[in-house]
C-alpha cells in the first residue's frame, strides 16, 4: 500500500511524458470500447477468463516469487495473507470474471424520455465514465475483479497495486491483455502502473482519468482527496451503531447485535457502538455481557453500562473509534432522541440499525438517521453490494452524493442527454413563437 | 466575485469558531428540515415569497445603496447590470420562488425495491444532501433562486455573494428568514456569509457542508476544486461544436448554427466552433459567410475555410477558446472521423451538435461524442434545465460523473438504503443456512 501519510502535497509529481502517453492510449481504447456492444463486452470478459486459465501456472509462479520476496523482506503476516494467490483463490477469481460477464448490461439504459416540443425529443442514456484509476493494496486478485468490472461497463482502467504484488499483478495483466487481444476490445484499455512515482502522478491525470477508486486505509483515501481534482469514490470511517430500543425483542436484538459485531469484525459495516435504551438496559445488558463474552468480544461501557456489569471503561475517544476488532463500546441512553443525537455526532453515515417492535419508533429512526444505510431489526453486515443483489461491488461510498453506500456496476457509468430535432432553434421559444410541451414519453 | 487567482492554497484560512458555530446551526436546522413534509416545504416557500413582497421597498432601497457604492467605486458596467435589482426583476424573482414551490417533490422517491429474502426488504429512497454551500457573483437575485431550490429539496444553504451586493443580499436573506419564521422550517437553515475570509473558510467546512456550487468563472471553479475536500458541482469551459455533415440540409444547418451562436453568445451552451464537411463546404460556406456577417458574427477560418471566403485567420488557439462573444471558428474537415477527432481533442464535453439527414451518420455521432449533450438537427442553446423541463436549474455540470449536464432539483438530493428485517443475520447466508432471493418488487 502507498504510504500515504509520508507524502506532502508538494511531493505529488507531474506525470512523465511516457505516463501521459500511456494514459492517452487507455483513453483512446476506452472511447473505442464504449462503442462495443453488450455481447462484445461479454465475450471480451470470457476471453479474459480463458487467458487467465491458460496462464494459470505463470500467474501462480509469479505469486510464489512475490511471496518469497515478501518473506525475505519480513512482510507482516496479514499482508502476506492478502498477497497470497493460490490455485483455489485464482480459480475463484476467474469464476468471478465470468460472473461479471453475466451481469446485466449497465449501458444504454434510458433514464428519461421527454418530448420538449413536436419533433424535439430528449433522452437520457447511460454511458461509460471513460477511464477509472484504481489504487489498491497488496491483493493481486483485485486486478481481475476491477478489470472485469471496468470492461463490462465499457471503461478503460489504470490499475496500481501494492509494490509487494508487482510480479503477480504484471502476470495477471499480461493474461488479461492477451485475452482482450482475442476479442473486440483493445488490450490497451487496461494499464498497470508499478512504481510509486506513477501512482502519485495518476492523481494529476485529470482530463484523462474520470474517477479514482482508492481501496485502502482512511489515510490513503484522504491523501488522494487532498491531492487530486479527479472525483474520488471512497469511504472514510465505518463507525456503525446498533440501537436497542425500549420496545426491542431482547433475544432478537442480541442475536442481531452479535452478528453485526462478530460476523467479520474487520469490515467497515461491523458495529463499533451499542446504544441501549435505559428502560431495557437492566434486562438486556446482563444477557448481552454474557453473550458477547462468550463470543470473545470486549465491551467498554459508559458509567450506566458499567453499573449494569460492563467491566471496561469507555472514554470519549471510544465513541469515535473504528476498532475493526472484537471490541464494542456500550452506552445507555435515556431515549430515542439521545440515540439519534449520539449517532449524528459520532457516526460516519455508513450504516446504523435500530432494534424495536414499535413501528412509530422504527419510522422515526429510519427517517432521521442520515446514513447510507438505515436498518430495522437486521444486521449491519448486510451493507454490501453482493448482498444487495448488485452482483459485484466497486466499493462502498460514505460520501453524501450518489453513488452512496455499496456501489455496483452503476458506479462506473454516467449518462448523456441526446436531443433530436428537425431544425428547432431556441429563438422561437424565447420569442413565444413556439411553446415547450414537456410531455413524458415511455422509457 | 471572488478574485480566485490571487489566492494560493496556503491562504485558505481555517474556519473561525464563530463560523463553525453558524455552520453547525445550519446543519442542525437542515436535519430538522429533512423531516418536514412536502406540504410544509411548499408552504415555507410561499412564506418566503410573501415576506419578500412585504419587504419589497427595503430590498430595492438596499440595492440602490449597493448601486450607488458601485458607481462611486467605478464598477464595470457589465457587473453593475448584474448587480441591479429593480422592481420588475424582484417581482420576477418572487414569482420564481412560487414556481419552485410548485415543482414536484424530489424527496421520498423510491428508486429501488428488492426482497433480499423473505421478510428482508431493501429500498432506496431519495433524501436531501444536507447543506449546500453556494458561491455566486454579484447578482442578488441568485439568493432567492438558490434559497428556494435548497428549501424545496430539504437542504440548508450557506450563501456567499459578491461583496458589491452585500446590502442587497443581506436585505433579501433577512426577508427569507422572516418568511421561514412563519413556517415549519427554521430560519437558521439559511445563512449568508459576507466576508471573503468566511467564503474561503467555507471550503474547509467538510462534515458540515455536503456540496459546493460555485457560480462564476472557470478560475473560481478550479480554485475551489483545488482547495476543498467537499464535492464541487461546477463546469469548466463551454467549448461547443456544430458539425455540418455532407448530408446536411444547408438551409436548416444555417438556421440552427446561427441560433446556436447568436441567440445568447455569452452562454456556455453557445457554439465556439463550426466544423464543415469538405463535400458541402463549397456550397454551404459562402451562404454561411453572408448570413453570419448579417448577424454580426466574425468568422475565423482554417486555410480551407479561408479559401472559400472566410476572411479572418483561425490559429491553433482558436480551437480551444471560449469566445463568449460574437466570434466563431470555422474548420473544414475531410469526414465525420475528423470531426469526431477534433471534438474529442478540443471540446469541453458540454454540448455538441450534428446537422445531417443521414441516420447512420447521426447515430455514429450521437454514440461517439462523449459530451453531456449530443444533439441532432437542433440548437445547442437547448442545453438548459428549464428547456429540458426540470422547472429550475441548480447549474450545469461538465464533470463526467452524475449529475451531468443541466442539473435540476435532483442535483440537490441523494439517496439512502433502508433495510427492514425480522432478526435476519449475515451468518445464516455465509453458512448457507439461508439463501438470498433478490426478487425485484414494484417501485
Amino acid at each position: 500500500m502507498m504510504a500515504a501519510m509520508s507524502f506532502s502535497a508538494a511531493s505529488v509529481p507531474d506525470p512523465s511524458p511516457e505516463l501521459l502517453q500511456r494514459a492517452a492510449a487507455v483513453r483512446r481504447s476506452a472511447m473505442a470500447l464504449a462503442q462495443r456492444s453488450d455481447g462484445e463486452r461479454q465475450a471480451a470478459l470470457q476471453a479474459m477468463a480463458d487467458a487467465l486459465e491458460a496462464r494459470r501456472e505463470q500467474i501462480l509462479e509469479a505469486n510464489r516469487q512475490d511471496l518469497d520476496a515478501a518473506a525475505a523482506d519480513g512482510l507482516a503476516s496479514a499482508l502476506v495473507a492478502r498477497l497470497k494467490l493460490d490455485g483455489p483463490k485464482l480459480d475463484g477469481a476467474i469464476t468471478g470474471v465470468r460472473q461479471v460477464a453475466a451481469l446485466a448490461d449497465p449501458l444504454g439504459r434510458r433514464q428519461l424520455h421527454t418530448e420538449l416540443d413536436q419533433g424535439l425529443v430528449l433522452e437520457r442514456i447511460t454511458v461509460p465514465l471513460g477511464v477509472v484509476g484504481v489504487i489498491f493494496e497488496a491483493r493481486p486478485d483485485a486486478v481481475m475483479q476491477i478489470a472485469s468490472l471496468a470492461i463490462r461497463s465499457g471503461n478503460g482502467a489504470i490499475l496500481k497495486g501494492g509494490r509487494e504484488a508487482n510480479r503477480s499483478c504484471t502476470a495477471i495483466i499480461e493474461a488479461l491483455r492477451e485475452g482482450l487481444a482475442a476479442s473486440a476490445v483493445e488490450p490497451a484499455a487496461l494499464e498497470l502502473l508499478t512504481s510509486r512515482e506513477e501512482s502519485l502522478a495518476l492523481l494529476k491525470l485529470d482530463g484523462l482519468v474520470d474517477l479514482i477508486i482508492p481501496r485502502g486505509s482512511n489515510a490513503l483515501v484522504q491523501f488522494i482527496q487532498d491531492n487530486t481534482r479527479i472525483p474520488v469514490l471512497g469511504h472514510a470511517d465505518g463507525i456503525c451503531h446498533f440501537y436497542v430500543d425500549a420496545a426491542a425483542d431482547p433475544a432478537l436484538a442480541l442475536r442481531v447485535a452479535i452478528d453485526s459485531k462478530t460476523q467479520y469484525p474487520a469490515a467497515c459495516n461491523a458495529i463499533e457502538t451499542l446504544l441501549v435504551h435505559q428502560a431495557i438496559a437492566p434486562q438486556f445488558l446482563p444477557q448481552a455481557i454474557d453473550a458477547f463474552a462468550a463470543a470473545g468480544v470486549e465491551l467498554r461501557g459508559d458509567a450506566a453500562a458499567q453499573a449494569l456489569g460492563v467491566s471496561h471503561v469507555a472514554t470519549d475517544a471510544d465513541w469515535s473509534t473504528e476498532y475493526s476488532d472484537m471490541i464494542l463500546a456500550v452506552k445507555v441512553v435515556p431515549d430515542l432522541d439521545a440515540a439519534l443525537e449520539h449517532i449524528g455526532r459520532y457516526g460516519s453515515r455508513h450504516t446504523d440499525a435500530i432494534c424495536t417492535t414499535d413501528p412509530a419508533t422504527a419510522d422515526r429512526f429510519l427517517a432521521a438517521v442520515d446514513s447510507a444505510g438505515v436498518y430495522l431489526n437486521c444486521s449491519t453486515r448486510f451493507a454490501d453490494g453482493f448482498r444487495y443483489g448488485f452482483g459485484a461491488e466497486v466499493g462502498i461510498s460514505t460520501q453524501t452524493l450518489p453513488p452512496r453506500g455499496p456501489v455496483g456496476l452503476e458506479g462506473l457509468v454516467t449518462y448523456r442527454y441526446r436531443l433530436r430535432g428537425d431544425g428547432h432553434i431556441a429563438a422561437d421559444y424565447a420569442s413565444g413563437t413556439r411553446q415547450f410541451t414537456h410531455r413524458s414519453l415511455p422509457l
